[in-house]
């Protein structure tokens, strides 16, 4: 059965900016949708900002093996309990791809625990994205590096926490650089933060970009749901694997819930 | 000059629990604080969720390179303002040791972007935490193994992030095992989850649970303070590293604020 | 097309010893290998140390995706030159599985940079291993903790690198814990060590432990190989990506070999 | 009392080659010295080479907190029995900074268990050194970034594991980067790789490599040593911590050395 990816577009500079819109006519979800469709193990739903609850309700986020989130301009418009049932997901087993500005995003914020803060330049300036561990599965089939001619400089220190593994790392033009592709699980769910994207450049529109973004849906994919991770499930006594005497003061009765 | 802690405790059911009252008649705080001060290069004060702001007002956390963190009864109590504070500074650089229960505390939650659950059992059994990581500051001077005849259990799997390092691994007697010290940073802040400390039990005044909590608080002290590293400044083209040209369409006016 | 596993079976105590050879008729290699072959995805070949090469020639290797690697009572009769070509292989993007007693093999050692050293008691007691990273590829469809009623104990400190990720951590009955399923990469290869295995109990006849080493045997998979991570190329100044001019002295002629 | 730092130097260069010479005219490893004595906390001793045991003698290893290492042209003249001794020394304790070319040393390979490859380019281009790390202890007092005018290019990928930490990325004039600041710790000896120091080029007199350098001796130094953790002891049945029986047949006989 194909991966289900779900692509959440904000949706929000594709309409108000003609630079963007011109080169995202149907928006940038449906540009990185068909990137994704272009592997037939994918299956590609969207999402926007502007429908109901985002177009994250319960039921689409419970068909969806791995969720891309592109969103600069309205992060503070994502509903905060839209925010909680992604994280809740993703905790569970959903897969989480982070893409350039979302780094800012709710969402990112809230599973990563730290400000996701960045140096910046919007100049159109030479990006060089280096793989730097051929290795991981998100480099599959990607040469040794590749270049998007324009785009956003994100510059270091990127005030994320220390990675599983550092994937990819950009040389910028104006002389900085930025670790490009960085993964983490939080609960059973993998999430790689993947720098490129902005808004203003075809950044979408490139090959090496699109075998990223399947490489990175295939590897996200967990097939298992771990709905238990949230829960703190009391073992009694005549429970536990071993056999044990209880002894001592108590605070919980027994059969009580614990405390949260 | 010494490393100053400020020991967080909730306080409640040292007021409530005869058995807890018992145990730590000048709160589990005041016990906490007293295992610090047995080294003279840690200078110790406390605040309680009782106090105005919890005891950690701006000033207070202006003063403090490592704040102990022990709650269990009344997380939702503590005041998200102040959970938001805290994480600020940990992100600029004070180190937070979050003790036993506390793995369900806003604070540690916000930090951790994870669920932090994990299986318990009151019980009195037997703990027995293993170093195995004798490399590490925090196992400086430490015996291979320690035990506490009467603990809680918690048992794995605890849902918090892949660790840095991971130091202690608790058996218990009734058959479980966890990891109960696991390293952290966000930001620039150290971070340490000790798992002993069930408040039903004298685990405090154990004499190598007061050399993990010493040898933490040195590890977890940042004396720099990085406040940088939640602001996202730009670098405009005629202050980047190297020469360039600005080119493309932008988003951004010049010397405009990024969005978040 | 399927995963090749290569088993390789030191196959001495099963010749020598009547109780592993009544628990292993065929060798512990034919018997690990018929939990592989459950899964249709999985083919499988055998190698012993008694075949020339020790039954890793080149061509062999060349063949195969992922080494399952047990030895104990001869580590020293494998020969130097084939653990290097091993080592090669891995680096290049072959997986490895290193079971139980392969701690102290040349192989893992190698591989490693560390001791690899732990404390151990062969007195037939039980184990009971948690899976403490439920998300990870290699616990899927495990339960929380399983079994084994025989096994002889390994205890911490385990002087390995600190894992990319735990998996698993088991509990013995006479008191110690142990990180029994740690994940590293080197080079393009990826490695799993996983505990259980002791030759006097009958722990590859264990179904649980049959899934793990499916599981294991997929996620250590890599499809490509990077021969290129062991070279060391020069990029010449006229290759260079940016256009550079050569300044300063020099210590090597143009399209001189860098130094080993 | 002051951290130990013993500098070593291959010392061939500085011999043979003129612009070297001049570079440092007493030798590289006197001029690292030089820079670690601005700390009145550390004190320094030089080995080079060419001395008996390469200066590495087991009296001097003893003497020693934190060892240097900067090679290139010779790594094959260390003598294997030396390069053993050292990991040893490394595995119980003492920390090593390996110095640019020292990436292909004997001591680093052997404690690295990988390739340790890499691209280069000796053509003196601008080397741009990012923190990405700021909390770290080896970034305390540095800039965000600083430049070295002329220096040899390493590019990715680094045939490393990945590290504890990434602490450093450089951006260099060619186009490529390079992760140049990474961490390890293998047994209990702290591990720092520092890609700076072409021995053509000025670097170690480069106040802000100085910083960088007396940073890493006292982030390194481990004042404990671990003997234990090179031996795998046996826990007999009767010393075991819970009580347990033996039980199932035994491959060992009471009181046998363990297989190696």
């Amino acid at each position: 059965m194909a991966v289900r990816a779900l692509v959440w577009g904000e949706n929000v500079h594709e309409q108000e900016n003609e630079a963007v819109a011109g080169i995202y006519p149907q928006g940038m979800h449906q540009q990185i949708g068909s990137l994704l469709t272009q592997d037939p193990d994918i299956s590609v739903a969207t999402a926007t900002l502007q429908e109901p609850e985002h177009g994250c309700s319960e039921a689409r986020l419970a068909e969806t093996d791995v969720l891309l989130w592109w969103g600069h301009a309205a992060h503070a418009e994502v509903e905060d309990e839209i925010v909680e049932r992604v994280a809740k997901r993703v905790w569970e087993g959903m897969g989480l791809i982070v893409l350039h500005s979302g780094h800012f995003s709710k969402i990112f914020k809230r599973l990563m625990g730290a400000p996701c803060a960045l140096h910046w330049r919007e100049a159109g300036e030479r990006e060089r994205v280096w793989v730097v561990n051929p290795g991981h599965p998100i480099a599959r089939g990607l040469p040794r590096c590749f270049e998007l001619e324009n785009e956003e400089m994100y510059g270091e220190p990127f005030s994320v926490p220390e990675p599983l593994e550092t994937v990819f790392v950009s040389w910028f033009q104006g002389g900085e650089v930025f670790r490009s592709g960085l993964t983490y699980r939080r609960g059973a769910g993998n999430i790689l933060y993947f720098r490129p994207g902005h808004e203003t450049y075809p950044t979408y529109h490139d090959a090496t970009v699109g075998q990223v973004l399947r490489n990175a849906v295939k590897w996200a994919h967990n097939p298992e749901r771990h709905a238990e991770l949230l829960k703190a499930p009391n073992t009694p006594v005549d429970q536990a694997p071993e056999k044990i005497v209880e002894r001592g003061p108590k605070l919980h009765a027994h059969g009580a819930e614990g405390l949260r």
